[in-house]
């Protein structure tokens, strides 16, 4: 069969801005972070929240919070899939990445609905703005 | 209530090896290639294959294969979670990756179980050697 075929592969649809802030805050308890450590672009789940300007999550001290203490690029990825249909979607944000330290907004957050699943993570809030999203999706067979 | 309040929050457990290769190779279907780009860590999710030694998966030209054909550090992540429970796992694969050019193994491999949903994708294979893996889980409550 060649790669032209027709047996159910699809084009991947992008999607607008709109409609990935909508699957980002829509989704609400679990997402990836992508850091660059000693060179390499490690992947690690965490537990978030987003609106439509910022991410934040929280986490214990290692080598996540390291690398956005020290300015290391990050990414934060979300995504769902079926698979008995061949679908599923991805959105991607990048932004610059923070820890919070104002004392209101730490309040404000530890207050709020994100609990993390992971004990000691509580102690550091981490916030990426959302400077550009994208996001694409395959409608499934 | 403090960061060590007893709120549901869990320690992680570290995988051993022979976990990690378990839950890699008993998924099977989709993960996601992390990959450095102009300085950022991309998360892509890709579907893929897997024994004992490498990542098998296949792609379509653009960013995921120019990074790799550039020799572009890459990582391999795969995960599963059952939100009720808070628990959950991941696993990360590092190693290189090389663009599959064999005729031979590239015949294997298009013979084979792996059906990417997207099209075009199956064009171009790439193989990362799991040079190392690690994985974490938590139980749940």
């Amino acid at each position: 069969m060649s790669d032209d075929a027709p047996d159910g592969a699809q084009s991947l649809q992008m999607l607008d801005r709109d409609e990935c802030l909508a699957l980002l805050t829509g989704r609400g308890f679990l997402g990836r972070l992508g850091v660059i450590v000693d060179g390499e672009p490690l992947i690690f789940p965490v537990n978030y929240l987003a609106d439509g300007r910022s991410v934040v999550f929280c986490t214990a001290a290692g080598t996540k919070l390291d690398a956005i203490v020290r300015g290391s690029p990050v990414t934060f990825e979300v995504d769902d899939h079926q698979p008995l249909h061949h679908s599923g979607w991805s959105v991607l944000v990048r932004g610059p990445a923070s820890v919070v330290d104002d004392p209101g907004e730490l309040a404000r957050l530890r207050a709020g609905p994100l609990r993390s699943w992971v004990r000691g993570a509580r102690a550091n809030w981490v916030r990426i703005d959302i400077a550009e999203i994208s996001g694409r999706r395959l409608p499934g067979i």
